[in-house]
């Protein structure tokens, strides 16, 4: 087992790429069967991609969000960053808008925010060399996360993962995916088990293709076989990511999350969330306080335009789920390991 | 509330008719999209249609294969039912290897020989009048547990199901969907959601659809929502049906109901299966005996012929799990209610 692995080796995909004056997006709606990138000039398409999911995943969004606000710089004149700021607000608030759950979204504006109305006439390069921190500040948080959650990982271990946590969902090597990733290059995990992630196939179409791409082989299995599977005695760790945790460990992440948790508690499955620091919300105290997107009941009736439902039916189809923090045996970010999470760890760790 | 109700009001759905000189069988391959008999003149036409999943669900399998036996003896000439029976030998063998796993196939079979061996000159109406009674009596036991069943569920309450265990898999009205819809006719029931069931989709594409037309409009979620759906406080109940309950109350039932069974007890919302006598097999110990039927895996990774998985992966897809006597508050069949079943409760009520 290495302690240390050749990185690039097991994190060959990209999905922001900033081209000096347009971002460009790999088109996740289109994966795995077409790999496409999208060319985004403005700010508010940007906004719209995030809408759309064409980039998806917390801190992507995070890091497309600031990339937008360099575009938008583009398109006004302003004397210094204040100025700039008053001029900017409109379009940050539209990219903030694009989505509600997400803390990473509202925390990578509140960065280009802050550089902004400290800066002078070269605003201008100062929001982008932010931008450009906050992707590569992310990709160094992911890989030293994932050293931190595979050490917890004992020696021939099968994980189960949920939705996309990946390359795709982050600056690259991903959250809960760079633990699996550090896992298997050090030889902790032998097996990895990808939930399929319905209604949106997140498992199905991104998790197993990115791991594919860098030679990991993942078995797919119905978002409702996990807990048979925890039964089989195949998998030792739940490992996922968050899309906010709170101020007492209770996270937000993709709906399903909840119940593998609960799955995993009965079985003796531990559960570990990997997410960056800056997915922490010391503001808001616990998960009752965090308002759940619920998208549109059509997703549910139909698959690339295939109707899979009956026709004028009702669906409930809420995009989160809360897991509390008794259920977590460990949060993970680029800072360390918060085991047995509760507010007096989360305090310790993140103040506030 | 209502203790007894208008049956039709709430079960218009047959999906096996008899003519008289053929069987017809709503073709569960094409619903919800199209409505649409298949004739079968042949005991060989109905064992292509049970081979086929034309008809599914256990019963309803039992059912056609006793009008298959009275389809193949119109072309039989024969003075008594003993001659009768060994030239219907061959067909009946047929129609058994159709589903061979199926066990209400080969009991039914039993039946129809039975008859047939003790009948006279008449055999041909004594065998149409067993196909009848085989139908009506599903009926009637569904009605009776349906009845049993409801009555353990408090007014207003919301339920949730899963996989499709109604009409379209019985004689009519369905086992723990008949409790629902006779909770729903009785004003207990003021909600029913309902779970997709990857990967089949029984549950958006026939469950959804078959209470639709008796005027109940449910609710689809994703298997995986079902946690949070338990936390907000909408369902007060889970029902489910069986593929088999063992001597101590281990009951095998589609994949997922096992992971229900586990966020029904975290969230101390109660959970029943209902289930015909002929579903309990006392001479099974527990769940642990049972084989797990696991499938190609390939039907994890296209809906509709349309590709939703990566390419060149690998997935796990098991059939059915196993939901442990501990975690089932109820077992109904039309015999009675056996509450906290166990292995003791079990023998009281089926002996072996």
């Amino acid at each position: 087992m290495n302690a240390t692995f050749d990185f690039d080796r097991y994190d060959r995909i990209r999905p922001i790429r900033w081209t000096g004056d347009a971002l460009e997006l790999l088109d996740q709606r289109k994966l795995p069967f077409q790999v496409e990138y999208v060319r985004c000039g403005t700010s508010d398409e940007v906004a719209a991609a995030i809408h759309s999911l064409t980039v998806r995943g917390a801190p992507a969004i995070g890091i497309a969000a600031a990339w937008g606000v360099v575009l938008a710089g583009m398109k006004i004149e302003a004397a210094d960053g204040a100025e700039a700021a008053r001029k900017l607000e409109a379009p940050m608030q539209r990219l903030n808008d694009a989505r509600p759950t997400a803390v990473n979204l509202a925390w990578a504006l509140a960065r280009m925010r802050r550089v902004l109305g400290a800066a002078g006439p070269d605003w201008r390069d100062v929001i982008a060399r932010e931008a450009q921190a906050i992707n590569d500040e992310d990709l160094a948080a992911n890989r030293r996360m994932g050293a931190l959650g595979a050490a917890l990982i004992a020696p021939d271990s099968g994980v189960l993962t949920h939705c996309n946590t990946g390359s795709l969902a982050t600056a690259g090597f991903g959250t809960a995916l760079g633990v699996i990733r550090a896992g298997v290059a050090q030889g902790r995990i032998d097996k990895v088990y990808a939930g399929e992630t319905r209604p949106w196939l997140q498992g199905a179409r991104l998790t197993v293709w990115e791991l594919q791409q860098d030679g990991i082989e993942p078995t797919l299995i119905a978002d409702s076989a996990a807990a048979h599977l925890m039964k089989t005695g195949a998998v030792q760790w739940v490992v996922v990511g968050a899309d906010r945790i709170c101020a007492n460990g209770d996270t937000a992440n993709k709906i399903g999350t909840y119940q593998l948790a609960i799955a995993a508690r009965h079985h003796g499955v531990r559960f570990m969330v990997a997410a960056p620091s800056s997915t922490v919300d010391m503001a808001t105290p616990n998960g009752d306080a965090i308002h759940i997107e619920e998208r549109d009941p059509g997703e549910m009736f139909a698959i690339g335009g295939v109707r899979t439902a009956a026709h004028d039916i009702g669906a409930w189809n809420p995009v989160f789920d809360v897991t509390p923090h008794e259920l977590i045996d460990a949060i993970v970010t680029e800072q360390g390991v918060i085991e047995r999470p509760d507010a007096a760890a989360m305090k310790a760790a993140f103040g506030g």
